[in-house]
């Protein structure tokens, strides 16, 4: 692993990162800040997945989470939305497919499969990364994200139960395989079955039995995505139908942007906090 | 005016204008945050100019300000660091002269004197303007800004004795006259007469006989430009000899970063909020 930079921020250190990922057979960038806490052990590990077209960057310059994340001790990490590289498939131009569009997923269909395995890279590799490098508590972890990142956290928590204490999402992709700007991905992606597209959908994966404690969603009312990409009340839906607790709370006049999560990212750190201890 | 982009964020709107300036000659692009008390009537307003190669989007994106200024209730205002465009004479890949180097100067050189005029743009025009377009009470207001722009914010505050009721920087550059990265800007912008740039110099200005009620200042003690071009010690001996009170506090391992600006910057806002009334 190699230190791409570091610097001291609300009292602990930001960093990005640079790793030669075997999953995804490629180098990859992650930020990761490590609050004051630190210094005196272990201290959980917060998980922000990032939207589509994002690096690690964004949310760790427009996020707004240090300041939350060293008032309650947790590690955030931020990884990348894809790999990328010369030698990685991509459709240059399109921003919902390849680079910046992983979706987390691990795809099944050539030529994607042997790089676009997000999936296996944020739950396997760079948490073994992370335990290995960073003074983290792997037994207290908790994951959230944005839009697309707002899916893989949903998805990754439905997915392994009680491996993560909390999860939330800002306007999530809660139905991936039926929303214009995502389904064409899974497609390329997992191949043409719908059936396979069910296991990366966080809507089918609570109709098939999948269950969490409880989900906290923030959902701004001026988002242009809301209506054809998001449309949060089919998880209201899904979780009403599986007596699932959702705390899905719809913010009048936010948009899609940073602007928007910033203003909720401490409350949802403060909530991820309460439960991780 | 015209209107580029508007959000909400943290109760407020974060708004990003652009109109043709008399000033400067050009296009001048700058953002504004409204807090929501101003819903309820004027709010103080809040001066941030921020730093070489900066545009009003460094602070806004990374500034984390907008919490702090909703919780206070004060417009924050981020004007751009120069002229720009294709009629404005430059030297493109020089960073510390012409664009995003304006140093808040009224140059008297030709050909920079028909548009570098930032110190009458930032304390006239623009104000003029936000005056007018934004529920601003013009009477309570603050000033502060970040290394080129903490430049900026202590001479326009030490040049205008009373128009500002507050004036802080983060790493200011205290004395460009006589520091490598700012010395030949201020020749090129206002002719090789030394005694010319005093009035464009924090310490010279103290010096000279010009005073404000107090300085707050911050300053990174791992900032990789603390030597040669920050050296704020040169404030303090200034400041000493005239009798003047700064707190000026050195931040232990702060680099010359946002991720330094943001981690103090509520701590700023709520001292100009104090005295902003």
């Amino acid at each position: 692993m190699e230190t791409v930079s570091k610097a001291l921020s609300h009292g602990g250190v930001q960093g990005v990162y640079r790793h030669e990922a075997a999953t995804t057979r490629c180098p990859m960038t992650f930020a990761v800040f490590v609050p004051p806490q630190a210094r005196d052990g272990v201290v959980p590990v917060l998980w922000y997945l990032s939207g589509l077209t994002c690096t690690h960057a964004n949310v760790m310059e427009k996020g707004e989470y240090r300041a939350a994340a060293a008032r309650h001790g947790v590690i955030i990490v931020a990884p990348d939305t894809s790999p990328r590289g010369p030698d990685v498939p991509d459709e240059p131009g399109n921003w919902q497919f390849g680079s910046g569009a992983g979706f987390y997923v691990d795809a099944t269909e050539a030529p994607y499969a042997a790089n676009y395995r997000m999936y296996s890279y944020v739950t396997q590799e760079l948490p073994a990364l992370v335990a290995a490098e960073f003074p983290a508590d792997m037994s207290r972890q908790g994951i959230f994200g944005h839009s697309m990142g707002g899916h893989g956290a949903l998805t990754i928590a439905l997915k392994n139960p009680g491996r993560y204490r909390s999860c939330s999402a800002f306007a999530p992709i809660v139905q991936p395989s039926t929303a214009d700007w995502s389904r064409p991905a899974l497609e390329k992606y997992l191949g043409p079955d719908a059936k396979a597209w069910r296991a990366w959908d966080a809507c089918a994966l609570i109709e098939d039995g999948h269950r969490l404690p409880e989900l906290l969603v923030d959902q701004g009312t001026a988002d242009s995505f809301l209506d054809t990409g998001l449309r949060p009340w089919l998880l209201r839906e899904a979780c009403e139908r599986a007596g699932m607790p959702l705390t899905l709370t719809m913010r009048e006049g936010y948009d899609h942007s940073y602007f928007f999560i910033s203003t909720f990212m401490a409350d949802h750190i403060a909530w991820h906090a309460a439960r991780l201890g």
